[in-house]
């Protein structure tokens, strides 16, 4: 009967209780069931409270029952501020009120070890069978402004007071109650709106990607702002990611585990999975997430997106009371890709009339302090910038000062243009305070570095663009699914397919390989080469020898018979000789390509999202500048056209110097079709194509050298 | 007589004078010249203040004077608060009034127009011809606390009271009234002491490097902060910086004018010369300057520095309130390239007692927030964490606590290490306020931004270890000035030199070229490619032709005297088709070196710092990856060996891949050789070795292409 009922059921108790019991409620304010009790009342919920604790017969001013059967009326939600080994039977007697939401604050469970773990395995079990919606357990709590409800528990922090206006508001979904109250902090203090925040915690049975859906399908919150540690289901989290784009909801996502030093960080502290820190970035970046950096970045951008305006592209302007300011704001600005229009001659002029000869009134335009002193000055020259057709945001950098009213002449700035004005602290410390909220609804975000204003405003650029566009994976294919010879398909795991094998899978899938025979003996080779045409390279051709390079078995721009016959002794010998017990096969013989690029098109898998697909530029190039770019699977053409603009190394093949640009169109079809294969073919674990060689514009490319491995134990790749 | 006199004079009349006339002095707060009056009232100032002004009998207070030469007493400063064209005159009042300093406020001189920079010029002149030492004109002027004097005028800021120590402070030099006052007013929160403060404004007589070099003699001076835009003369700021090092006090810089956009905003702001951005990077890495990139990171290095404290290494234990406080302090630290080392077994056990099973206790420690409710957890973690000698550093993530005494804690942290302290602001806007001095001062630094933090941590701990090593460049040389063929040693201006010539010029510096004959016909190519040996490279050979590629005048691989013969013909063909009217003097035949890299040596004249050696990976990959890594000459062993190790393509030359490292000794030999060239050679301007091949370890480094150009108009490299 259950599990008929609505799924919604259980997040309107989750998040719109109208009755909370507090299993360990407590009179001690160092303690998570004294903190919650007080912050509930604090917070104003209006609902119905009942402490559960049987030591006890009031707290505060409310009656205390001895267990959850006592209490009198119905409980929506439960708060289990309770010893780890008394959650399992509570959730019981939470089924037996029928409630259908928990919040465990209790610690222990998968961060700790391997019982803790298997205790947690049984409150999923329990969510689902007793139909509890469950956060937590190891969780700070949560905080509902639009319920007035603060069901957290934080040491030492009060929660910020209720915003304006939670019902127009944003989500903060947080795997860290510290980062989350940091978040909290933040957008309290910009006078941004938070209508909910959720500390995850370790997710037993509700994960980040059940709140980002949810949060995406309530109409008061307008965005998301996240810290991640790590998720498990990389197939659902992109499933909300999507949704929230096409709600036109923006999620904006601190994500820690950059590097293996905060990976086990993490790990210990969430147990957050590892996954790889760049494919993270890449679905971020495909699914329209807006990564930041830091709690500030996060500030800044969530700010330019609550003005609700919208950059229509990347110029900028910028209006500074001093001149140094004025020139720090452009290096930021420009450093970080956006452009400085040069703003036209009727708005110099009209700029020039306000400010003496010495200020700069081209962009930056500089108002040399005189905007603290005469009244107006700032809001003239701000809104006559804003009228240039080319500026797409206004960057402000001005001292605010009461005596000239700087509060309202940027109000009324906003309500001259409709374009996104960004208001740098030009001084450390000096915020526009209890005005920020009103600035921010006005129309103007309020930031404190230029160097994260840039960026943050960079990000709301691609942002837009993203949205607007967001063609989604809806778009029709071109390709159709290849089709992998028979005895391929099923492979024992671990299995590794050396170059031959792998050219046979990637000829059947329509790409093409360069020309190429095998020669079991010297003479063979010698008139596969004649009939390739010079030069040619040969190379051992052995099933077991999959780093072709490390026995020395390849042999490049061989002009002549004699080279061939010399080279196949020499790389079968050196085979041989340097991996014992290999089986030698003969060599493959050929065609030196030439005049063309080595790049790298592969396929690995990564624990969280599944398989990705991989391209950089060949050769050596490869491990030490890590110009790599990823797109998790599947991707459309848009995906394959971005990750190869996106690489450092995209204006060599463009046409760098002068030369002929690259066969991109040939470059983009061969992703497509590895993307293709290895989605139809899921024994495949790793695909390596190195060197794929492009050749100038409509010449093609070619697959030079590649190995693959099945899903399974394997160490080789 | 006046040139006789000890040129200290004027530092003193400018910093500590007794008495100050404020020509121009008013009482209106909205001018410069009443805005300076309150400020040095407001300051303390202890010596005489002589407002000038004719239409003034008094002003707050003080009797106004009609001109200098009415004041009774002895007048060591001036400062002018008067129209542009009042100045001239005015210094030479000031002369015969004996006052031996001026602070010029006025704008209107170099900023502004070709008319403006001539009267500036003639402030140069008067103040070596009158004697005076000039601050400005176009500036803001200056803040000496040591002598309580605060010549200054800002519009709508109250400049920061008396520091506490301002006797063992920090000294601001700033080429911006505006970007200065946000550095004074970032010291002040963060209770960094203040010596002095200089706006240097136009520089029209008084440089930026002088006033480092009078900073650097000051023994109340430990350091010195500053925004800069430009500098004109490179040799005298690379001697200032110099000192500045050997004396040990720390320089600080936030340079302006990264990209294009900003240059020309700095131009227009105080007319800085455009040098080049990596030029003045790569010259403050030589010479042990710490290059921040915001206001937030200068005071996060100046926090860490003012401390005392010097991190012995790259080691960082991170303990924190806060387990996603703790990920995100790893992230930062260690993606900054800081080593998170792991903690010694006791010393986790320690922690460990303290603190429930899910906390983490190895590196980050995180607290879980119980140190937030119980008292001295905090301190005895930390402390511990401190003792372990892998820890270089302590990075203290803690959200500040009256109820638990977090300032006390941390005094107490600091009392049981001398290592440097870091705490972190976990809370946005939560700072230790007051106590921010005091904590400074027993050694812990307080900063904002983890991502901040722990760039400031990687500069302080490579300035340390760049003061503790600091050779100068008075390490004996094993290379001898370098004798250039006569004929060559003097060019015409604008003369462009071809490969050959080059080569010529290189091989008579010791430096190995590849094996190469010149060929006037077909016939001498194939026997030239014959004495070399297969294969060999065919190039055109014209002193007309510089872009032998541009022409397509370049044949690579050739294996037999046939083709020798047809490339003959064919690039001396192009040489002539291409470019009419060049002198075809036949072909270079060059034996193909195989197996090396391709690099790329260089110099070029920057306009502020005179020759610059570059160096990096060639051919295509110069422009591309920009992966190039420069040194103002003169350069010492030390310094070439750090330049070819600071390039991404390092790892390449050393061994990628299991391959054999390069023969680096070779391309660092090559590189002094060049250097040593460009010093004796003043005639050169333009040198680009491209590609110099190197060849793995022990078989050296060879010259394949390369073309010089002599000072002077040309426009061709």
């Amino acid at each position: 009967m259950k599990a008929a009922k609505n799924s919604s059921e259980g997040w309107d108790a989750l998040f719109f209780p109208s009755s909370i019991a507090v299993v360990g409620g407590s009179g001690d304010l160092k303690k998570p069931g004294g903190i919650v009790l007080e912050n509930l009342k604090a917070g104003g919920f209006s609902g119905a409270i009942y402490p559960v604790n049987p030591g006890r017969r009031e707290i505060n001013g409310l009656k205390c029952y001895p267990d959850l059967a006592s209490i009198p009326g119905q409980v929506d939600l439960a708060i289990l501020a309770v010893k780890s080994h008394i959650v399992l039977p509570t959730l019981k007697e939470c089924s037996a009120r029928e409630i259908r939401a928990a919040i465990i604050f209790s610690s222990g469970f998968g961060e700790v070890n391997e019982a803790g773990l298997k205790d947690q395995g049984r409150i999923r079990e329990m969510a689902a069978e007793l139909n509890i919606r469950i956060c937590g357990p190891n969780t700070m709590g949560m905080v509902n402004y639009l319920n007035k409800m603060q069901s957290a528990f934080v040491y030492g922090y009060r929660l910020p007071a209720m915003p304006d206006h939670p019902e127009n508001g944003i989500a903060l979904i947080c795997q860290s109650g510290g980062v989350g109250c940091s978040l909290l902090q933040a957008c309290h203090q910009r006078g941004l709106d938070v209508a909910a925040y959720v500390c995850t915690g370790n997710e037993a049975a509700t994960d980040f990607s059940d709140y980002l859906a949810y949060f995406t399908s309530r109409p008061e919150i307008k965005m998301v702002a996240s810290y991640m540690e790590g998720i498990s289901d990389g197939n659902k989290f992109a499933g909300a990611a999507e949704a929230a784009l096409a709600a036109g909801k923006p999620v904006v996502i601190l994500k820690a585990g950059a590097n293996e030093a905060s990976a086990r960080a993490a790990r210990s502290h969430t147990g957050a999975l590892a996954g790889s820190a760049p494919v993270y970035r890449s679905l971020f970046r495909q699914k329209g997430i807006i990564q930041v950096q830091s709690i500030g970045e996060m500030a800044a951008v969530l700010s330019l997106l609550a003005t609700g305006r919208r950059p229509a592209g990347k110029g900028v302007a910028i209006v500074a009371s001093s001149g140094g300011q004025a020139v720090i704001a452009a290096d930021k600005y420009s450093g970080a890709g956006l452009e400085l229009v040069r703003l036209g001659t009727d708005i110099q002029n009209k700029i020039a009339r306000e400010l003496p000869p010495f200020a700069g009134v081209s962009n930056p335009v500089d108002l040399t302090g005189l905007d603290i002193v005469i009244p107006g000055l700032f809001q003239r020259c701000a809104a006559a910038a804003a009228e240039d057709p080319g500026v797409d945001t206004l960057v402000l950098s001005h001292w605010l000062n009461e005596g000239i009213d700087s509060v309202g002449q940027l109000k009324a700035i906003a309500g001259l243009t409709d374009k996104p004005l960004a208001l740098l602290g030009a001084m450390p410390g000096a915020t526009p305070g209890p005005a920020s909220g009103d600035l921010v609804k006005c129309g103007v975000a309020f930031m404190d570095d230029p160097d994260v204003a840039a960026n943050a405003l960079v990000k709301v650029v691609e942002y837009t663009e993203k949205a607007r566009s967001n063609p989604g994976h809806n778009s029709p294919r071109s390709h159709t699914a290849p089709v992998v010879p028979a005895r391929y398909r099923s492979l024992r795991p671990g299995t590794v397919l050396a170059e031959r094998e792998v050219k046979e899978i990637l000829t059947a899938c329509g790409i093409q390989v360069v020309p190429e025979l095998a020669a079991a003996t010297a003479e063979e080779a010698a008139a596969a080469a004649q009939e390739l045409g010079y030069p040619v390279a040969v190379k051992v051709d052995s099933p077991d020898i999959l780093h072709k390079t490390e026995v020395d078995g390849i042999r490049l721009n061989l002009s002549g018979p004699e080279e061939v016959r010399r080279a196949f002794s020499s790389v079968t010998g050196q085979g041989a000789r340097r991996q014992h017990g290999a089986l030698i096969r003969g060599v493959l013989v050929q065609k030196m390509v030439s005049g063309g690029q080595e790049l790298l098109v592969g396929i690995s898998r990564d624990p969280v999202f599944g398989p990705v697909l991989t391209f950089g530029m060949g050769g050596i190039w490869v491990e030490t500048l890590k110009d790599i770019s990823m797109r998790v699977l599947p991707v459309d053409e848009g995906d394959v056209r971005e990750m190869i603009r996106e690489t450092k190394a995209f204006s060599i093949l463009a046409g760098a110097r002068g030369k002929a640009p690259l066969d991109l169109p040939a470059v983009e079809d061969i992703l497509l079709k590895v993307a293709l294969l290895a989605e139809s073919w899921p024994t495949l674990a790793e695909l390596d194509i190195n060197p794929l060689i492009v050749l100038p514009e409509s010449r093609g490319a070619f697959v030079v050298d590649a190995m693959a491995a099945a899903a399974g134990e394997t160490t080789v790749l």
